[in-house]
């Protein structure tokens, strides 16, 4: 058990990460009590069933109330409309802090309504899976992933490092950034290869000289790899793209471009050209095995298939 | 232990694939001598302290002779001059396969150097990792995989249903269907994916406003799940490129043209065309798990990577 670092925290939204949130402060102990909004009656009602607060509540007015921590956990294309809601019932003090893909939208959203006497800190914990709802969370999410905080100008030394103690608390490492930076940033690691994902799923799911169930029963060959990806969240990566567009537009015209060329190479059998991109990609996933992102384990996917068997 | 099927098998070439069959034969008892062939000295000598097979040459016409069973596992692009060079001693009635990722171009290259007195049988095993080499191989890697076979008209049923059966008795699932329509499928499955996972790591790997660093840290966002198959052998995807341009060519096409509508739908704000898209690809996610494609663990390779502490 962890020491209470919050007298109240107030979850508005109790999605994959909010939930997720929850479970961690339970078992770690962190606050005295956790009130849990969400618009939805049903998905309240389950949060209940799963007792991932101590209160329970349609609100989000009625639950920053006597909050201390407020953490807003919603698609990144409703951050204005909780911030109005929110905004007059703020407690003077509070923290009152995001987890969205998107920094620079959620800060043009939520900051103007933000009282001056609580501290608005943005934050992005880079964690997740391709399920969503209040069931999809669990306890270590955040273990040993990224948290990244896109402060403002002015922002309180003392709040921010509370709100970072907090993430340390659930085992995040923690990181600070500007926010137009992290949009360029997540529009490169993030949000581009899901939108490829989907892309490619979407042309396979087109095809008339290949069957539906020939993509399948081969998808091991490499798409289904990307299937994952593409099975995320919906409403989330609507609002993604909708929120980060500057950023997301620019890779993607980068990605156009280099794919035509690439294409091009195809065309007139430029085998010099491939091999050499072949080549230089390789070093990069080596990078990534050394730190510590991923395993080495060299079977797409196998062991983990046999240890299901 | 197996039984022994073929009195003398012959590989040609011994990579990841070739080394890989090497193992398996080699545990289950399948030949009672297999002749190991490769141009390179240095694998040659590495595959024979790894006592992969019975007998070593760099001669590939040494190798084929007296084998009942030729196995031809090089970069698709030397298909043509390995039948060129084994074609004049085969052994009559041996049967003379490949592994190569395209089939219409290894008919093209192979079929009219083989002589009327041995059974030409092109398939292609859908296994295989991001890495490459003798020692890269392993036994079981054909274990629940399919194995293709493209055999052209008045292939002896005999031979066929016999080279089946030696890949049965390694683990694999084996199917039949034309080489354009294989070629096709191929394209979209695994060729296609490779493709874009090695240019989006090229176009990650040129940006001037994010940092390689910052790219390896924050992978674990979505990128990483690129980067394995952005790190397979450069040659065999190079002769992949070279020799199924056609499929390949078309299934580029379709994706940018969808990629383009995607783009569209991004800088014009079109939630409703992204939210269609976005969750018909779940679909298809769902259908690859309950195929037994893929394990259901939704957390991104956490497991894995928890497993390895």
């Amino acid at each position: 058990m962890g020491e209470i670092m919050f007298d109240r925290i107030a979850l508005i939204g109790i999605g994959l990460i909010g939930s997720s949130i929850a479970r961690d402060v339970r078992e770690l102990g962190l606050a005295r009590h956790v009130t849990i909004s969400t618009r939805s009656e049903d998905t309240l009602k389950r949060a209940e069933e799963l007792a991932l607060g101590t209160d329970y509540t349609v609100s989000a007015a009625e639950a920053v109330k006597d909050a201390d921590l407020v953490i807003v956990s919603v698609p990144v294309g409703a951050s204005e409309s909780v911030a109005q809601q929110i905004a007059p019932h703020l407690k003077p003090g509070a923290i009152v802090t995001d987890v969205g893909s998107t920094k620079a939208s959620v800060i043009a959203q939520m900051a103007p309504h933000m009282p001056d006497n609580v501290h608005f800190i943005p934050g992005h914990p880079l964690a997740g899976t391709e399920k969503s709802g209040p069931d999809a969370g669990f306890a270590g999410l955040f273990r040993e992933r990224w948290c990244i905080f896109t402060p403002l100008p002015g922002t309180d030394a003392e709040a921010l490092e509370k709100l970072k103690d907090f993430w340390r608390a659930l085992g995040s490492r923690v990181d600070e950034m500007d926010a137009e930076h992290h949009d360029k940033v997540l529009a490169i690691v993030s949000h581009l290869p899901h939108i490829i994902a989907y892309n490619i799923v979407g042309t396979a799911d087109d095809l008339e000289t290949v069957t539906e169930s020939e993509v399948i029963k081969y998808s091991a060959s490499g798409f289904r790899d990307f299937t994952r990806l593409a099975a995320s969240d919906p409403t989330m990566w609507r609002d993604v793209c909708l929120h980060n567009k500057d950023a997301i537009l620019e890779m993607l015209a980068r990605f156009s471009e280099d794919l035509a060329s690439l294409q091009r190479a195809i065309r007139w059998g430029e085998g010099d050209k491939l091999f050499e991109l072949f080549s230089r990609t390789r070093a990069i996933r080596r990078s990534i095995v050394q730190a510590g992102q991923d395993v080495d384990a060299p079977d797409f996917g196998r062991h983990a298939l046999d240890q299901k068997k």
